[in-house]
């Protein structure tokens, strides 16, 4: 039971976290704070929150648990803002989907980071955002990263891993560059490939006839080129090395992909699709069996 | 009012075709052939189709359209088979995803393309496949090109564009490269690029680890690596050229946003990714108002 949490970037992921654990009994008071008045008075609207204020020191004041759940780039001001008005007691986390960046942010303002940060990733999301968007559910079921560090209190690791638990996700811990080249690998890369393609097409001239046949394949594949631009360009640079580095990666498969079929060369060809299939079927069938695969 | 319809490859998409025009009394008898005794028993017990025949001139002897729904590269053979069996009144199509290569068979085959001889594509399928899966509605509000020539004869396309108006599809036509480049765009890269993803990760070892954290945006981007590699490698083949050229489109422009990741050029990230949202959004959200997409 956390008795009093702050909030720190009141939008869909702060907004779900506060409605997940208030109707659970998990928290005391939720007090927010962020840059954006409209959406505090939103979040109290809704009833998703108890009280907000625009002072950061006075939204942290006497709070056991503070979650930065600002965009990412912001997110490493909000430390540095922190910084000044934590009291030892406090334990802080975050939600941003990279990790690397905030660590040495940390670094940056702690000299070694607190015993109480625990920096963490709920992998959950919607094209949607906003406090408006935010539901109790968003978490059930979804995996939660923690990235806790040699110096990391167990008290305040566990702190966390139950206010994540009560939310309804699957928490587990590694290290903070294994969590963003696991990302890279499986957000960031696909989100930059969807961009690149669909951006492709849309500068070759044709886009309109070209969409006009696109089926529901190509709908899928593209989903996720609709995500919030500003956010996805906070997470490739906070996360570069790892993101240009399973670009390259793929690059150099696909130009191997590209000379076969160039070559005509059909076992090459073959035997990269069926381990791609293998891959993906053996994975989510097992994971998912009888859903949308 | 299609008097005798034969099928040449009993699948899901010749099963969906005949199993429509059936239940919309668009078609007298269906006659089915293939190499696979199995699937025209099964067709027959599903009544999908009247009767069947392992002997292709007594498939189509008498028959009013011919379609061929065979896997792309079959369909070239089934052409050249099918020339001296065909009288002067039959008119014949085919389902395949490319058009070009067709078309240079027919060439080879009759010199000047048959006026009867009308190639097409339904753009319409699933992750399933074989006669067991087709479904009367599989072609309700798709797209299918018809792809004619100069010397095509008017009634013979008249015939083919009613059978799949019949069958419940929005018919149009285009010429055989344009089909051949738009397809290329919107079906033959993305399924290149999911499966050459896919394949780059499970190659780099840590598949099941990587697989493990990935959520919702992933399996939706990967959706289509779980296709059927036999029917995609021959796609690619077929349609080589034009698959090349769009696999170099997205290369280069990969590669600029690659340099704009590493020069740390927030403006030139945040600019492609705006385009490829708004290019996506425009379509797909007036297109698909209301549903998911």
């Amino acid at each position: 039971m956390i008795e009093r949490l702050a909030i720190v970037g009141l939008g869909l992921i702060g907004g779900s976290l506060a409605s997940a654990l208030k109707e659970r009994g998990a928290v005391g008071e939720v007090v927010a704070t962020g840059r954006r008045e409209a959406s505090l008075r939103k979040g109290l609207e809704l009833g998703v929150i108890d009280r907000w204020t625009l002072d950061l020191a006075e939204a942290v004041r006497g709070a056991d648990v503070v979650v930065i759940a600002t965009p990412t780039q912001v997110a490493e001001k909000v430390l540095r803002e922190l910084a000044p008005l934590l009291d030892e007691r406090t334990v802080v986390t975050d939600v941003a989907s990279v990790k690397g960046n905030l660590l040495r942010a940390a670094q940056a303002v702690f000299g070694e980071p607190p015993p109480n940060l625990v920096l963490g990733h709920p992998i959950a999301g919607s094209e949607q955002s906003g406090v408006e968007a935010a539901r109790a559910e968003l978490f059930v079921d979804h995996r939660v990263i923690l990235t806790p560090l040699a110096n990391t209190a167990p008290q305040a690791l566990n702190t966390i891993e139950q206010m994540w638990t009560a939310a309804g996700a699957e928490v587990s811990c590694m290290d903070v560059a294994e969590h963003d080249a696991v990302l890279a690998a499986t957000s960031h890369l696909p989100h930059v490939l969807a961009y690149a393609l669909v951006d492709a097409l849309a500068r070759d001239g044709s886009a309109s006839e070209i969409f006009r046949y696109a089926a529901g394949g190509f709908r899928d594949f593209t989903r996720i080129a609709s995500s919030d631009p500003q956010m996805w360009h906070d997470i490739v640079l906070a996360n570069r090395d790892a993101v240009l580095d399973r670009m390259d990666l793929f690059s150099a498969n696909l130009a191997r992909l590209r000379e076969a079929i160039a070559a005509g060369d059909g076992e090459a060809i073959k035997a990269t699709f069926e381990s791609a299939k293998m891959a993906r079927d053996q994975h989510f069938l097992t994971q998912y069996k009888g859903g949308k695969h």
